[in-house]
């Protein structure tokens, strides 16, 4: 995995200008740049908190797999917003050991795994500003009906 | 309203590309193009959902205030995703009569008003692929402590 480039050739992503502070195998600490993210008021957009959570929720599990047998769909997203943001934001998830056992586990065994993600995002000043809810599922590429998950 | 930009300025949302499709007091049909928003496997990205949904959502709430006294902001989005969509995706939402009565009443004699809109995303085939819910605070300039909302 690249350390400066998350976005995964998703033109979407690299146009928010997201870059990775630190990545582990099952672990992420992103930051999302205010520059090119304002809204209409000059503080943090919404849809660049989606991107946030999404990428320091799925990032995590993406890491762990075997990419030739596994991906990763996204099953659903929320965002709560506490306080409005006019610097750059932070986010980090981690996964642990026995969580990351028990979802190569589950895939090994059913072809499938699930977790949710809470993502608590931070303005510069260490200030809660919203929360992210994300629902990754990893899939078998060789299980059958892996192709129904909603691949977003 | 200009109806060919509803960015209102807002860069990230300007680079989508979103359109609308008809907008009205109290509602509006938007339509978010597969180009330039595709994810890693050329189907619709996931935040170019959680942008078609806001908009959606907040675009009627915005129509009926008077906006030198009143301004929408967002508490909190949600996004379920049912489907892959391979071409664009439309979304519309309305406030009824009724609704748009009580929001009105509701700032006038609160300074705040609150409507969730439930947002269903369809694709070009008329396939549902994904619903967003959204939860919308219209707030008076006015009144006190309308800086506290999460405003993005």
């Amino acid at each position: 995995m690249d350390n400066t480039d998350i976005s995964y050739g998703v033109a979407f992503v690299k146009r928010t200008g997201i870059t990775a502070l630190e990545l582990g195998r099952g672990s992420a600490r992103l930051l999302m740049p205010l520059a090119g993210n304002e809204n209409h008021v000059g503080v943090m957009y919404m849809g660049a908190y989606t991107v946030l959570a999404e990428a320091s929720a799925a990032i995590p599990g993406f890491s762990i797999l075997d990419t030739e047998r596994f991906f990763p769909i996204l099953k659903d997203i929320a965002v709560s917003f506490h306080k409005s943001a006019a610097s750059d934001v932070t986010a980090e998830f981690a996964l642990d050991d026995k969580m990351i056992d028990a979802l190569l586990s589950d895939l090994e065994s059913k072809g499938s795994a699930t977790y949710v993600a809470e993502i608590p995002m931070h303005d510069a000043d260490g200030l809660k500003v919203a929360t992210g809810t994300v629902t990754v599922k990893l899939l078998s590429y060789a299980w059958k009906g892996a192709a129904a998950g909603g691949l977003s």
